[in-house]
C-alpha cells in the first residue's frame, strides 16, 4: 500500500513547471542531499574514527569523497520518491536522507575503483589511495607507501559501504517503507559488485562481443546510476505497481544512455569535464561500447592497427591521438550518439500518462536529457 | 522487553550439564551454523553470480570461504541468544541464522586481510586472491594476474560484507529483536574496519607502546570475536540489561585472552594448527602483544638484536628460529600466558549468579577456557 498517494490536488499545474523551476529544484535536491550525507559522515567519523592515528586525514578524505559530485543517483532516487509522494509529503527530509545514502555507496565504489584501476585522480582531485600513501610516506613508517595507501583506501571504502546501508536504515521513514525498499537495495549492491567483477575479467585487448559489453554496462552502470535509484525511491514512497514498472523501464533506458555517454567521454572527454585523466578508458584498456563497436565496424587494416595500438601496455599522447582518430573514422562515435538519442526518446515515451503529476513528469523528461547530454 | 524470558522451568539441571553434553551442543551449533551460511551463500550466488564469467569458481571460493572454520563468533552469538531465550525457544533457527551471519562478515575480513598481508594460505588452503590469480593466468587474459587476483578477491569480500548484513536482516526474527541488535552490529563493523586501519598504521618495526597494542587488539579482535557477537545474541533475545552488561564484561575479557593466545600462535604456532605459514606475525612485522612485550622486557643487547632482525624485509628460517629464541628468553611468552589465565578467571568470576540458567552458565565457563586454550 502506498503510504502517500500521488495527488492531483495541490499539484503544480503544467504551465508553472518551467525550466527555471526545474533547475532550482535540481540544485536544491543536490545541495540538501550533499549536506545530509556530509553531516552523516562527520557524525560517523566522530563515532568511530576519532581515536585512530591519522583520524583528521581519514575524516577529511571520507567527507570529501561524498562532496562535490553531481549527485545524479540521489536525484533520481529522490525523484522516484517524489513520483509516489507528491510535492508536500511529511516524509520529505527522511526520503532525502534515504536518497543521499546512495552517494555513500557511490563513494565506496569510486574509492575501490581508483585502487583497482590505479587511477591517481578523481573529480579533479588526488585519489584517496594516493593521499593516504603520501601521508604514510611523510611519517617515515615502515611499509611500502603505495601498498599502504591501497589497503587503507579499501578500508575507508568499507566504511562507506557499511555506512550507506546504515544511513538508509536510519533515514527516518517508517519500517514498512524500508521493507519495500530492501529488495531493490540488495539488487543494486549485488549488481554493482558483480558488474565490477565482470569488468575486471573482460579486457578490451580481448574484445568481447558488443552484446556482452552492453549487457555488462546495463547491469553495472545503467541500473546502478538510474534505474535502481529511481526504483528505490518509488518503493520507499509505495508507488503503484504500474508506475514502478514504467519507472523501471524508463530507468533502464536512461541508464544505458548514461553509460553510453560515459563511454564516449572515456575516449573523447576533456579532463576539465570528466575530472579524470585524458583518455582514461583507452589507458585502462576498458572494453567499452565505443571501443568494441569501433573494432566491429573497422575494416581489416584499421582493425589491425587499432588492436596493435591497444595491445601496448603504456599509451603515449601520440598513441592516444591516433587511437581517437581511428575510432572516429570507423563511425562508432556517431553510432553511439544515435543509440543515446533513441534510448532517451524511448524512455520519455514509456512514461505513463496517468499516475504521475505534471511536475514529476516534467522532471523525468528533463533529467533523461540532462543526465545523458554531451556535456554534463 | 525480552521476547522470550529466560526460565528455570524446563531448564536442564546443573547435574546434567556434562562436558559431553556441552561438546555435543557446541558441535551441533557449529554444524547448523555452517549449513545455514553455506546454503545462504549458494542461494546468493545463484541470484547474483550465475551469469558472470568464472561463476563456478566464484561460487566455489565464496562457499569455501565460509566453510571449515571453528565458528567461534557464531557460537558466542548463539550462546548470547541462548542466555536470554532459554533452551526451547521458537525463534531458535532464526537466531542461529542471525548468529551465522557473523561468519559471512568474518569471511569478508579474512579475504581482505589476506590480500592486504599478501598471505598465500588460509585455513591450510590456498588464499582466495591466489586462486583467482591462478585462474586468470590460466585463461591467458591480458592483465597482471596477481593484480587481478587481488582486485577480484576484494570484490568477493564486498559480496560477503553485503550478504552478512542481509542474512541478519532476513534471519526471520521479529523486527523488534533486530531493532535491538543493529546498534551492536554497527559497532562491531565499525570497530573491525577502524581496528584494521590502525593495524596497518602500526608496524612492529616501530614498536608502539604495549598499552596501545592491547587497546588495538581489544577493539579489533577481542570485541569482534567474543564480546560483540555475545552482545548481539543477547540483544536479539532481549536479555535483561544487567545480564547484557555482565556478558559484555565477560566478552571483553575472554576476547582479550583470545587475542593474546592468537598472538602466541602467531609467533610459535605450528602451521598444522594455525592453517597459516610458520611464524606469520613475524614475517608480516605485526606489532602484537608478545613481540612488543619482548622488546620491553629485553635488555639492551637482546633488544638491539631483536630490532635488527625484525627490520629485515625477508626473514629466513634461521632468522625466525633466532627471533623465537630471543623472544622466549625475555620471558614474554610466560608473561602473556599468565595474562591469558588471569583474564579467563576474571571473566568467569564476572558471570552473574542469577539471570542465567545452569546450561548457559556452564557453556560460558567452558567456552572461556576452550576459546583461549593452548591448542584450539
Amino acid at each position: 500500500m502506498p503510504i502517500v498517494q500521488s495527488r492531483t490536488r495541490d499539484a503544480i499545474p503544467a504551465s508553472l513547471v518551467t525550466p527555471d523551476r526545474l533547475a532550482r529544484w535540481r540544485g536544491g535536491v543536490r545541495d540538501r542531499a550533499e549536506a545530509a550525507v556530509v553531516s552523516y559522515v562527520r557524525d560517523r567519523c566522530e563515532e568511530h574514527v576519532r581515536a585512530v592515528p591519522g583520524a583528521g586525514l581519514v575524516t577529511e578524505l571520507l567527507t570529501s569523497s561524498v562532496s562535490g559530485g553531481k549527485y545524479v543517483r540521489s536525484t533520481f532516487a529522490y525523484l522516484g520518491w517524489r513520483c509516489g509522494a507528491g510535492d508536500d509529503s511529511s516524509g520529505d527530509d527522511a526520503a532525502l536522507r534515504a536518497a543521499a545514502a546512495i552517494e555513500l555507496l557511490h563513494a565506496f565504489a569510486l574509492i575501490q575503483d581508483d585502487v583497482m584501476d590505479q587511477s591517481a585522480m578523481r573529480r579533479g582531485r588526488t585519489a584517496v589511495h594516493v593521499r593516504l600513501a603520501d601521508w604514510y610516506a611523510a611519517q617515515h613508517l615502515a611499509r611500502d607507501p603505495a601498498r599502504f595507501g591501497e589497503s587503507a583506501a579499501i578500508l575507508l571504502s568499507d566504511l562507506c559501504l557499511v555506512w550507506s546501508e546504515r544511513m538508509l536504515r536510519d533515514c527516518g521513514l517508517p519500517p514498512a517503507a524500508l521493507e519495500r525498499a530492501w529488495p531493490v537495495w540488495d539488487t543494486l549492491r549485488g549488481e554493482l559488485a558483480v558488474g565490477q567483477f565482470a569488468d575486471l575479467v573482460y579486457d578490451a585487448r580481448q574484445l568481447p562481443p558488443m552484446e556482452a559489453v552492453l549487457e555488462m554496462s546495463r547491469r553495472k552502470s545503467g541500473n546502478y546510476t538510474v534505474r535502481r535509484p529511481l526504483e528505490l525511491g518509488a518503493a520507499l514512497a509505495g508507488c503503484d505497481p504500474d508506475v514502478r514498472e514504467a519507472l523501471g523501464r524508463y530507468g533502464a533506458l536512461v541508464g544505458e544512455a548514461f553509460q553510453l555517454r560515459d563511454d564516449l567521454l572515456g575516449v573523447f572527454g576533456q579532463p576539465s569535464v570528466t575530472g579524470k585523466p585524458n583518455g582514461g578508458d583507452l589507458r585502462e584498456h576498458k572494453a567499452t561500447s565505443v571501443i568494441t563497436l569501433a573494432a566491429e565496424l573497422a575494416g581489416p587494416a584499421r582493425r589491425e592497427e587499432l588492436t596493435r595500438l591497444y595491445g601496448r601496455d603504456r599509451l603515449t599522447e601520440p598513441d592516444l591521438a591516433r587511437l581517437r582518430a581511428l575510432i572516429e573514422a570507423t563511425g562508432a562515435p556517431d553510432r553511439v550518439e544515435q543509440m543515446i538519442g533513441s534510448r532517451v526518446s524511448a524512455a520519455v515515451a514509456v512514461l505513463p500518462g496517468g499516475g504521475l503529476d505534471d511536475f514529476a513528469l516534467a522532471a523525468l523528461r528533463e533529467l533523461a536529457v540532462r543526465a545523458t547530454a554531451r556535456i554534463r
